[in-house]
């Protein structure tokens, strides 16, 4: 009996998820059809292969998504995650089972009851952040706790960076998501995490500031900042008494001290709108931030205004992205601060077809075992091989599709609106997943508590 | 025949307000009616005069309002501006005027037909700052324009401060008004303005870095920082081709760079609660916004934090404050840093029963005439008798009742929801707050553009 997985949204990073279950077809009866608003970019291993079906669907069109999903015995929801609800809803009224790689909205966990009710699993959050960082957290901290071991420290960080081979760039830094998430990183309030029992909030204006680094072996160093809401996940991941609680974003050294430019000018406000956007210079809209001195350069006026030298890596990664330019201009009508520096960022800062993309998670675990304090950092670096093939695009593809087959084939069996934290769902995606070398490498390491090389002895 | 007033709240900053009405009430045939959820504390001059009645009102409670507002011929509102509205409905119903000192709401703005087919007179902005300084301006801008002139450069400034003889803290600081407006000042979005033609924006963050001086003469030196939006009454006061609009609050200097100290630790954000803050020691509460580090002291890490040395003045402004005292706790449940920074800063900026609080005001216009550039600066100074009759309850207060008497008696009747930028209007308050000691002295200097201290000749 041949199974219908629908995928709905096919963009760019859905690559690896649809070359899985393309693998797959014969060996497990499936059919493929795959949903989107614009199918053309599919390539002709799907659109030629019998077992694929491809339909153009606009998901505001109620007759025809739910002619699609009744047809489907799951759906992989790939869509931005504000149009999740509405195919969630239809799931739940055809009862489907539904793969999402985004967070829960209170909307989508209000059909919880009801998706327990009827037996489906509505599996979230089961990408690469979220998604592996939960699966494999949890994996280490069940077999800690399974150990006898009681946790104390608990940091969590990840990023999505380019290569070494394609990292040409002052910044060290190229898009390889959404960039607007980078250029809005941080915003919407302050940052709130628990360092040894001591409750902690960092302002957006200081989060770029106060970063902690950290050291992959074979990859050099990293630095991270703290995501907003580093206590998420507490009571999920069993953490109530955990002293420390960190999650946050990795990203190369001297990244956070460069992007904090862009914070203090106000370059990253997304709350206004400049009226006369379209057509300013890049050096016209840098001069927007600055006092007004008709004197005096734009140049001058930031580098007094910021404090930095001329010679000082900062103003070379400036100078790097065109800001001073009187020439290059803003093709944005009416845009935010936020929305024009992703466009001049988007001019620098975008893959080549050649380009590698590298992900980098690393959890530190720090826990009290038999009367003794010990520590495990476990690292996971995965390149990508191209622009289409990003490590991105396989890290976030790979756990939604393998979760998708273990639903369809009763191995994932807990119904209800959940993310990835039981042993029935991590483990067998876990083990899968290593098989693409996506695998995490661990350390123990003497515990000193939270950030021992900036604390006296 | 008797008219009837109705004063709606009658706070401590009515002082002035009540006793302009008391002074005219045979004159002027006058009765005047204080309604107050808590009318307990006015004075016996008030209480026992046959020409007043005190009426404890709720303004929830829709029949008593109406009562009250119905027998009135105009009604003063001076509760929060948020409920000005259900006052405004009733006083449409019933055919009275009204007069507040607040903002006009779009609520309150969608009622100006139905209140102008009715030909009453809804006053609002005509206090201080709202009031005084539409008044003002618009008698010197009208001034200027009469005699030919075109305005180039139009910047405002306010700020309600300590008077120099109470003047005994290093902040040169005391509340005279909300504290809460003082703690959340700026925020809310960027800072938006326009010097010499070219449009800037101030992020919260560097607000309070990007101050401009004054001198006034006789008492000394201020300092400024931009208001929200300088544009907002660009259209009304005819100012679409100035070159230059820029209004600001005043400080005393060296007040602004150091209240950036709470913006950049976090400590004025209002956007989330502390849980636990109800105990917490101040010397907590600083540290809630610093690096975790258990062997350095919570003074040392603030210091390295925001770069000041010991023998700096910041720091002793900060000590001033109690900020690192282990012992002085917050009482406030559940409180936003703002909140339990508010309290803080009231047990030192709180005005002394005998303190004098002081207003000033700076208007600069620039203008051209007959070909050649002039500058007129307007510069007001008020000083509080003491911490009932304060400087701030003056200013407010009087233009308010100035107001209240000129549209009983028909000398103020252009029918609307409106500010006081008419002539009609502004003229015979101005010239009877000359009697008050609240009066502008004028300087032409030479016309130079925006800022020309800061820019090379």
């Amino acid at each position: 009996m041949v199974r219908n997985i629908l995928v709905v949204g096919a963009g760019k990073s859905t690559s690896y998820l649809l070359d899985y279950f393309l693998g797959k077809l014969t060996e497990e009866k499936l059919h493929l059809t795959i949903a989107d608003l614009h199918p053309e970019n599919l390539p002709d291993r799907i659109t030629e292969n019998p077992s694929c079906s491809i339909i153009t669907l606009d998901i505001f069109n109620n007759n025809e998504r739910r002619n699609v999903i009744e047809k489907a015995d799951i759906v992989v929801s790939m869509l931005p995650a504000r149009f999740h609800l509405k195919v969630a809803e239809d799931c739940l009224t055809f009862g489907v089972h539904l793969v999402t790689a985004s967070y829960i909205s209170p909307e989508l966990m209000a059909l919880d009851k009801k998706v327990k009710e009827k037996g489906l699993v509505f599996m979230n959050e089961i990408g690469l952040d979220p998604g592996i960082d939960h699966m494999s957290a949890m994996q280490i901290l069940d077999r800690i706790r399974a150990q006898g071991g009681k946790i104390l420290l608990f940091e969590s960080f990840c990023g999505g960076l380019v290569a070494p081979e394609s990292d040409n760039n002052l910044w060290n830094y190229k898009f390889t998501w959404n960039p607007r998430n980078v250029v809005i990183a941080g915003q919407g309030g302050a940052a709130q995490f628990i360092q040894e029992g001591t409750y902690k909030y960092i302002p957006y204006h200081k989060l770029f500031r106060r970063t902690e680094f950290f050291e992959i072996e074979g990859y050099g160093k990293f630095e991270g900042y703290a995501n907003r809401d580093s206590l998420n996940y507490r009571e999920a991941y069993g953490l109530q008494d955990a002293l420390t609680l960190y999650r946050g974003t990795m990203r190369r050294v001297g990244f956070s001290k460069a992007w904090n430019m862009f914070v203090q000018l106000g370059m990253t406000d997304d709350s206004y709108i400049i009226e006369n956007s379209e057509g300013m210079s890049y050096r016209e809209f840098t001069n927007l931030f600055l006092p007004y001195s008709p004197t005096d350069s734009v140049e001058l006026k930031l580098r007094h205004y910021l404090k930095i030298d001329q010679d000082d890596i900062m103003w070379g990664k400036l100078l790097e992205l065109h800001l001073f330019d009187a020439q290059k201009t803003v093709s944005l009508k009416r845009g935010t601060p936020a929305q024009i520096l992703q466009e001049i960022l988007e001019e620098s800062w975008t893959l080549g077809d050649d380009d590698k993309d590298m992900i980098v998670m690393y959890h530190k675990f720090g826990y009290e075992i038999h009367g003794k304090k010990q520590q495990l950092d476990a690292k996971m670096v995965v390149i990508g091989e191209n622009r289409n093939y990003t490590a991105m695009a396989k890290t976030v593809g790979l756990p939604v599709a393998i979760a998708t087959l273990l639903i369809l084939n009763g191995k994932i069996t807990k119904p209800g609106v959940q993310i990835p934290i039981d042993s029935e769902v991590y483990e067998p995606i876990l083990e899968e997943l290593k098989s693409f070398n996506i695998t995490f490498n661990e350390y123990s390491v003497p515990y000193l508590g939270y950030n021992p090389n900036t604390v006296a002895g």
